[in-house]
């Protein structure tokens, strides 16, 4: 393909963090890959971060240089050449991007979050995200919104990262009615129960997630099962046309106190899971996360370590699962890549 | 949407059994969502079978009243209305379908499905088959000559029926490299070996799954691991660009005396499970199909009864699976219908 046929593509992020830097590494591998499948070259316009600075270039910033040289203390605005951006709300304007990918930490109102993809939809952006907050807390106006504007507001990475969800039930379950479904949605608590049914304690289990960056940035919102329930709000919203908010869903949480469930459970040769779940009542959705003692031979059963299951009662195809395997950041960075190539 | 902005699509079916009668009826199902969602509407001009007569009817065959009256001696003839058919050679050419669905049986040789699909590919129709006969001998001349005649040749129900796995790497997993994979692929084995590790005998097994139709029309295809093999190549060659041919696959069979085996694993606290495996070896990719003791928490040991898995190890993904649990018919006629939006 020659090169003045290409489509030149803007991309800016909102975060710059594990799942941010996988993805422009993604994104770098895969450069050839995009214009020839697709006859589309990109650059990133604009990076914005709470403690790293925020940079705009239009002519596209040095993504190779900034993360070969990224240091715990890294400031992004070395790279800025622009005007002057006081605000993440600056940012959007300024950025000049046709796709946000928009990866900031969970927060239980599902702020700012919501906010910058509100102000970017608005300003015609294309907006990509790993954040379960804003979608879960404003699934519908923000889906409106970006169906009056004409662009596109996708959110694979919420759930399972980039094991497709979303994607699968639009693209490959035709006319399907999703009954129910079930699933372990959240790697922490899925760690940290399976590791003791081998003896681990509650402690070095935790430990060793939150070294390796599994958990939420305050673990308790996995712990608490906050997780779990605003994942399965989203699934609730997207996929079940319910609208069930993180705050409607029945949670159990776990802790220390914990073992003696579990050991009592495998003395029974069975096994506790913190089960994520939604089902029809009257014309109703509900959601519930609950700790769940499942006989050996149920698929949820089997999900051990960080690993991931969903499973879905159809009408079409019965029951239907996916099964993400001790996922990483990479795994993440790879919902935002699969959502753009479901943009182009 | 108005009647005249409606596309009219005509169908043909070469196979009118279980599948293919569950296909009609969710066709039928999904006549409404097909004109909303697509602006659709369709009908079946024409069904060739070889034990109950062929029939063409140019301005649709009356689909509800032949399944309605539908006996084991119902003769299709008596539907037809059109120019005499003496193949079904002359079927595809007088047909007058813009999409053939092929639902013949598995033969060994691929034939005389591939001459079918070929005749109907070279007269531009489209093609979905769930044969794996044909895709799997033929799989590199069906593709190219289907790209030469700019139509679509579509087998997703060819491996776990229409549980995504062609749609899901194609439309899910961009730019995704299959390292590996493997998976429990033929309903009949796995029931027989799960059923006797509860005590089942064989006989009383294998007696049920040929009762609910199950079984391949010669159940030695399954038990010979065939079915596997044939499946394994289609994934092999649509998926990681190998030329393995189920003549090329190491095949492992199941028979009475199993019984010994499944039993020692399990008082070891493992598990018996026919698997179906691809891995790249120096540039090449080998597929075995093979009796394996399993770990009691390797996901294809909770695989049970009917029930499929297949997990994919993948560069961008890591390890992926999708289970599909206790499917029957309409299953695969699901297949058929994915395919179908597909293309639309």
């Amino acid at each position: 393909m020659m090169e003045q046929e290409l489509k030149q593509i803007n991309f800016a992020f909102i975060g710059f963090g594990n799942v941010g830097r996988a993805f422009a590494r993604l994104l770098i591998n895969r450069r050839r890959w995009l214009i020839k499948k697709y006859g589309v070259e990109w650059k990133i316009t604009g990076i914005a971060t709470n403690n790293h600075g925020t940079c705009i270039d239009a002519r596209g910033l040095p993504v190779q240089k900034i993360l070969r040289s990224w240091k715990a203390h890294s400031n992004l605005n070395n790279f800025h050449n622009g005007p002057s951006r006081n605000s993440h709300s600056d940012f959007i304007r300024q950025c000049g991007a046709d796709v946000l990918f928009e990866m900031s930490i969970l927060d239980l109102n599902g702020d700012p979050a919501s906010t910058y993809i509100r102000e970017a939809l608005r300003a015609g952006l294309n907006v990509i995200t790993t954040n379960k907050g804003p979608v879960a807390t404003n699934f519908r106006q923000l889906s409106r919104l970006a169906r009056q504007r004409d662009v596109q507001f996708l959110y694979e990475g919420t759930v399972m990262d980039g094991a497709p969800v979303f994607n699968l039930v639009r693209q490959n379950l035709p006319g399907t009615h999703i009954r129910s479904l079930r699933g372990i949605l959240n790697s922490t608590t899925n760690y940290i129960l399976t590791q003791m049914e081998q003896g681990t304690s509650f402690e070095a289990a935790l430990d060793y997630v939150k070294k390796k960056g599994i958990t939420e940035a305050d673990p308790r919102l996995d712990l608490e099962g906050w997780d779990s329930a605003f994942k399965l709000s989203v699934l609730i919203q997207a996929l079940m046309g319910g609208s069930v908010k993180p705050n409607d869903i029945e949670r159990h949480s776990i802790s220390e106190d914990i073992g003696r469930k579990v050991r009592a459970a495998v003395r029974r040769d069975r096994r506790l899971r913190l089960v994520a779940r939604a089902y029809r009542q009257g014309g109703r959705v509900i959601g519930k996360v609950e700790l769940q003692e499942l006989e050996i031979f149920d698929p949820l059963a089997a999900i051990r370590g960080l690993s991931n299951i969903l499973v879905l009662n159809t009408d079409t195809m019965r029951e239907l699962a996916i099964i993400e395997n001790n996922p990483s950041v990479e795994q993440t960075a790879f919902s935002l890549f699969s959502d753009l190539v479901s943009i182009l």
